[in-house]
């Protein structure tokens, strides 16, 4: 039960429709970072968001976004379930691998993010805008997971919800996607699949 | 020196002049939780801040918003200092009391709030909200201070640097105070101080 009186729907939508006003900013970061065109893909940025919440874990987070990633990624489940595990094992680009690391580390400290690991993402290509915006994703997971977390927010085990909504978040956006955060009770019944 | 070719700001305006696609849901998430109208005063939400970033060791997030609250409190360093050192024995409300000890359990893993610490502040008269936007700045502050450590900005130690700029802040809010993030580079150094 969450610490607090909450709308009836799971995770972070809860805590978003009970306070509207800082549920746009957070809404708009994550539209910007895991969206927005940029030379790393939208899969390949949920996997960063995934791992990260996956290292805080995060039930709900990495369940999301790790729906996300797989409808980005042809509904490679087993690619997202790999890179939580080992990603140095999974098979994605090198250049992933070495920005994965980055984040990382930022999960735990920013502070040890070393020069030898934004060197090792540079051999492999990544540019100043891709090794910021890794840190900066990793960075807001840790909020994003601590928001989730820190109200004991309701947090479903099917997977089928994750799955159905992640499509969903995957087709249309994050802000799109969350103005049915506002819909009435009756509605929002359905939406939680309670 | 930043891992990555940053204009020559200090601390988090560094990277928010890098990229003004980011920094705006950034400064607008800031600016609602620690100036917008509120039951806690903003001097109370920059010291949950400022608390924050200590326990995450990040110097340019905690001199700076330490900085803040001191200029909302009539200038009172020494409360901030207390606050940052030992806030069970500052001159702050037991109901601050409480929601700094959430604050401190989100720092760490939202999980550790427990109902305990909840009902604690609640019965100091916390409502809600104030609950929800003390794990929610607890959280972002999580978020601001791996970004600021993680891409290794330039952090400065004169505290007269912070105590101006935080003077600014105050007065003028966040949204408004970073419009100078895109000074030109001749008025960017006199900014730094550098």
């Amino acid at each position: 039960m969450p610490h607090i009186s909450l709308p009836n729907l799971p995770g972070i939508r809860g805590p978003m429709a009970f306070r509207p006003e800082t549920s746009k900013p957070l809404n708009e970061l994550v539209e910007v970072l895991l969206r927005h065109p940029n030379s790393l893909s939208r899969g390949e940025r949920e996997l960063i968001a995934t791992y990260v919440s996956s290292q805080n874990n995060c039930h709900y987070c990495q369940s999301i976004h790790g729906a996300i990633a797989a409808a980005h990624l042809d509904g490679n489940e087993a690619l997202v379930q790999c890179v939580k595990d080992d990603f140095r094992s999974a098979e994605i680009t090198p250049k992933l691998k070495a920005l994965l690391g980055i984040a990382g580390k930022v999960q735990q400290d920013g502070k040890k993010v070393t020069e030898a690991d934004v060197q090792a993402a540079r051999e492999q290509g990544a540019t100043d805008l891709e090794i910021h915006d890794t840190v900066l994703i990793a960075a807001a997971f840790c909020m994003y997971n601590r928001y989730v977390d820190g109200l004991a927010t309701v947090q479903p085990k099917d997977p089928d919800l994750y799955r159905q909504r992640g499509k969903m978040v995957a087709r249309e956006g994050y802000v799109a996607a969350n103005l049915t955060n506002v819909a009435p009770p009756s509605q929002v019944a359905e939406l939680v699949g309670s």
